[in-house]
This record gives C-alpha cells, structure tokens and sequence, in this order.
C-alpha cells in the first residue's frame, strides 16, 4: 500500500517469504554484512550473553587474581598455584581475563596487572573499589537469578528465597565478614563521596550527620576536603569499630566521631547538614517523608538536608543503570525501590525544606538537597 | 629514579599518598574527568556488573515480551497482564527494556518492538533467535555461578551439580522440551549454517552428511543455497521428528534425510562431505581424532570433512568470546573445550587430510576443513 512505512511492508509478508528474503541478502557477499549491521541480532546477543563476561569479571576479583599479582607478573603455573585453580580451566580464564583488559601479559608470557587492575582491584590497597564486584560474585549474582520471579511475584528473591534478614543478621555476627562488607561499601561510595563532598556548598556550615553511614566513606571525603567541618557517622552499633578504624586511619579521630543507633526508631543527631546515602531506596515512601521529616527536625533554621541515590532522572537520555539499580534494591527489599530525582524533590519540598537543587554525581548516582527555612545561627 | 617508567614510580608511592594524590586529581574539576577516564574502574566495574544488564535480557526473552508485542504497541498494563506480570517491578524493567534497546516507547506511551526485536525476538517466527538467550536464561545463567569451583576443581558444574546427562535424558523424554531447545539449537546456528553455505566450495560435491545435526539447520541452509546437493542429517533416533518436521517447512524432504544414530559408536554415515558443527568442542582430543578418522573413512577420495567450532585464532586480536565460549563448554562437559584453530589444523593434517583451509564465519565461530587425496569419482 502507497504510504505506508517499508517496515510495515516488511511485516505483512507470509513469514516464510521474509525469512528467505533476509536469508538471501544474509549469504550475498555485499548485502550480507549490511543487513547483519542493520538488522542483526548480534547487539542484542552480546547483551543478553554479557554474564558470560561479567562472571568471568567476578570471579576474577573475588579470587583476588589481580591481589595475587600486586608483587608483580607471575608465570601461569605459579599464579594458578596461588590462587589454588586447576590446570583445566585456569589458562582460558586468564587468557580471558587478559582479552577483558583485567590482565595483560608480557612478552614472556608472564601474567601481569594492568595499571588499572593494580589501582583499584588490588584488595590490599585503600584504593581497592572491588567491593561491589565482591559481594556482586558471592551474593548479587544469585539475586538476579530470580529476577523472573520478582517480575511475575513482585516479591524479592532475597527475603523470600536467602533470607534477607537472615543475611544482614550473619553479617553482623562475624566481625571479619562485616569489615570485608563494609570495606567494600566504601569501594563503592568512595567516588560519589568524593564528588559530594566537591560540589555541595560546605563552606558555610560548621556540621554534619551522615545517617546510615557505614565506614564513613562520606564523613572521612568530606572532612579531608574541608577542614573547618565536624560531624558524625550514625549507624547500627555493631558498625562502631569498624567505622572508628577507619576514620582513625585518616587521622580524622578528633573531627569525626560515632553515634550509635538505628534511623528507623527515635530521632537522629542534629547537625547542620544531615545525609542520607543510598538510605531512601531500601524503604517505601511513607517511610521517606519519616526520615525527611526527623532530619528536617535535626537541622537548624538554614541547615540543609543531602539526598543521594541511584535515581532516574526524567528527560535524561540514559536512565539505563539507574533503572537496573532499581530493580536490584527490589530483589534486596520488600518495599525498596529508586524513585526519580523529581519524586525526590518533591518528597524533599513537602517535607518543608526549600531551594532544592538536584546534581548528578557519577554514572546512575544523583543527589537532591534543600534547605530549611531561615539564617543559620552563628556558631 | 630516572629512566624508570612512571607507573612504577606511582607503584612506589606508599598507598596512602597515593590515594590522596589521586583523590585530590579526582575532585579538582579540570584533572578529574581526564584522570577518571584514564584511570577510573568504570570499565571494569561495567563489565563485572553487565550481568544485571544480561539477567534482564534474558528474562525478558525467556517470559516473551516481544512475542506478546507481535501484535502492535501496548499500553503497560495490557502488556503486564498478558506477561502475567505484578505492578511492583514491572514498570521498571520494561522502562529499563526501552533503555537496552530491547523495546522502544511510541508516543502515547506505549511499548513496541524494534524492528531488530520483532524479526528476532518474537518466538512464533522462523527467524527467532532467541534460543541461545533462552537457553541462558533457564540453564546458563546458574551454571555459570560455579565458575569459581570449575576453575577451583576443573570440575564442571553442570555434571557434577545438576546432573549433565540427567538434562539431556529429562530433554529425550520430553517432546515438546526437545522440539523447544533444538528449535533454540536452530536460531543460533542459522547464521553460521548461512555462511557455510556461502563459503565452502559445494559446487564440486554432490552428497552430504552433518553429523550431531540436530534440527538439520546446516543441512537445510546447503541444500537452499545448492540446488544439486542432497544429503542427511545424522543424530540420535529420538531428534528424527523433530529434523523432519523442520526440513519439509522447507519443501526439502526429497533431497534431506534422516539417519538415526550415536556418533561415539560405530562408523559415520557416507557422503561427499561430512560435517561437525560444535560436535567436537564436547569432546577430549582423543575422542575427536577418532571423530575424524571416523570422517576420513566415510569420505571418498576428493572428499572434504568440515569442522567448525567457536576455536580460538592465534594472532587474532580478540579471542574474548571464544575463551568465554571454551569456559561455557568446560561448565557443560567433563572434559571438553575450545580448541585453537592450529590445533584443528594439525589435528585433520594428521588424520591424512590435505590443503585445509581455515575460515573465520561469525562471532567467535570458525570452520576448518580439509580435503581426502585423490579425485572425487564422477557420480
């Protein structure tokens, strides 16, 4: 029919036909690899078939390979003997490594790490960001197994399934196991710590309370890049020594100190600024506007509220990760999921707070802040 | 020290110093984004977290989202009902689909399919690829969480845990889930299957024979393309309807046949050329010599035998997805492997074929093949 679009065409043809049309143009010398570029599946396979890769990627970083070679290029034999693998697999997987740009090998064959991989995948160093690849192989590979049944049940695999609960309360059981975890919370924090600590006005205020705060990735970025600032870390109290050795390590003990509790009962420490990281997306809303509530209650007249998470961010181009982030918190939670930047600033905007500004931070991460009301006193 | 290269400089620097110096670099707004980019673990930790990417994929392929979406565009609540999907998460994931290129949203809101997904993603037309996808999503995916033991124990997982022969043997017994997966065996090896036809020299021959032919997608691409070939495909009795049904949707019953059979036992079934297409990947090397003299003799003088596998390419600047490949079949089988295409090389040389010549087909796919001395007899 004149007027309709080719691909419509296309579409009304008795499938056998179009499938010998496309078959045909496939095996022509020329047409062959534009039709493969134009219409071939191939993007979407390598999409789809990326697990292969990124296990490989994991495994890699959970077995400490790139750790192994902190000293320097190893021969297969002895690499393998360290890491304790077989012979059947091991040389594929570090040829595979080395294709994935983790490794490279030098001309004698040895195994070496790239400067990359020996920045950031070598566990021993502070600059170590393996932290979410880690729990990624042990734990989150799992979880997205049952991604099916999360779209299908709208419940988590990992309450149900692992015991969400179950997991955390192990955790906080074995001091080693939640130092490693928490260690690597900071991994993944490190960069957006250091970013907002960058970009959110510090000058004018005297503190601030990181609520749910882990090692203090945050407090520690913040208080190296701005020296006039004190504050707090406040989490759970099993996470007290963990946090003070850490902030102990930058030298930081004087400015920076612990407040044990739990964000979800009572109310928080006051500050001049009060942040949430990655806090609001384990929790349903009702539960959002309560913590922005309780922190607008912490600060004084001026003091500012910090939102920061994996939001979408609406008429932004690639929401891609944000959204995949989204998904994730909901196989971790019951009720978690990452709203928009723009629920967010509305959350924030309800709750009292005013001159709201929102700013990405680095790839899905985002944070939304607000003022309250007023001049700040003069400390 | 002077004339050490630099990185070995940095290398020295004890990693405190290091880290503030880089973290410094990181939050200075002009030397942050360029030594981000040189030097930032984005790439890594994109790679190692391609797997959520994957999972959604995967998952989106297996439930037949774009099957659902044949039809026409559908708003999101149609489309969850159809998927039998819950509100919670669903939403997401198809945004999230849009975001992967998957989907695309039309202007009312509504989601479609690409043109790339309608012609290869919708299960009920013979050009669906998503076999290997689907595959992925109910068998690979788990299996390759034991990476970690294969490379630990050189075991494989799938063996071992999940009872290897036990999947085929549920497979055998099921003939509905055999007819699925080898129709699945059939969208991934169309392409190459398309390309073998294109590029061996068929013109010369008159009789073929594909051995472990599954669905009969080789065949049936050899005898579209060469009007002058007939030829059989060899399995086990039990693919025998399966291969029939498929090959006269081609109204190609006069020139292919059926001939049931087990390969590792007794001889191969006579032809101008034999073929093994991904057959020797499952297999120790000792096994595939008694494949290829198995081959030589079921050859005339003149003949050819055809292998082709996702071999490995020495010299060839990416590898990547053939080591992945060889990882996948170490995962499957006790003890297969990919080999390179060197080895294939010697290993038909060896067998008594002549003037072999190697062919890179599609992805990580190549073929090799050789020629038995002597002159094919007239027919």
């Amino acid at each position: 029919m004149p007027g309709e679009p080719a691909t419509e065409r296309v579409r009304d043809l008795p499938d056998v036909r179009r499938e010998r049309l496309l078959m045909r143009a496939l095996q022509n010398r020329l047409l062959g690899p534009l039709v493969r570029r134009i219409l071939g599946p191939q993007r979407i396979v390598e999409k789809g078939m990326a697990f292969w890769s990124a296990r490989l990627v994991l495994t890699a970083v959970e077995a400490g390979v790139c750790t192994e070679l902190a000293d320097g290029p190893l021969p297969e034999d002895e690499l393998r003997r360290r890491l304790g693998w077989h012979p059947r697999a091991a040389g594929t997987a570090l040829d595979a490594l080395v294709a994935a740009g983790l490794l490279r090998r030098d001309r004698s064959g040895r195994y070496a790490n790239t400067l990359r991989s020996a920045l950031f995948l070598d566990r021993t160093k502070p600059s170590y960001l393996g932290g979410l690849l880690e729990l990624s192989s042990t734990r989150l590979y799992e979880l997205w197994g049952g991604l099916g049944e999360l779209l299908r049940t709208g419940g988590p695999a990992a309450a149900e399934e692992q015991g969400e609960d179950e997991f955390f309360a192990a955790l906080y059981r074995d001091p080693t196991a939640l130092r490693e975890f928490l260690a690597g919370m900071t991994g993944i924090s490190t960069p957006e710590a250091t970013l907002i600590a960058a970009r959110f006005p510090w000058k004018r205020f005297g503190t601030f309370a990181d609520i749910g705060t882990a090692q203090g990735a945050l407090p520690v970025r913040v208080a190296l890049t701005h020296p006039h600032l004190r504050g707090l870390g406040f989490d759970l109290p099993v996470v007290g020594p963990v946090f003070t050795d850490y902030v102990s390590s930058f030298g930081l003990d004087q400015r920076i100190r612990f407040v044990p509790g739990d964000f979800m009962a009572g109310p928080l420490p006051t500050a001049d600024v009060v942040s949430f990281g990655h806090v609001f997306h384990g929790s349903p809303e009702r539960t959002r506007r309560e913590l922005a509530t309780k922190a607008y209650a912490a600060i004084p007249p001026g003091g500012a509220v910090i939102v920061y998470d994996a939001m979408t961010r609406p008429g932004r181009v690639d929401n891609y990760f944000s959204l995949l982030s989204s998904l994730n918190i909901m196989l971790e939670t019951r009720e978690g999921y990452e709203s928009s930047t723009d629920d967010c600033v509305k959350l924030l905007h309800d709750t009292g707070l005013q001159r709201i500004e929102v700013r990405h931070l680095i790839g899905p991460t985002s944070m939304v802040y607000g003022f309250r009301p007023g001049r700040l006193p003069r400390s």
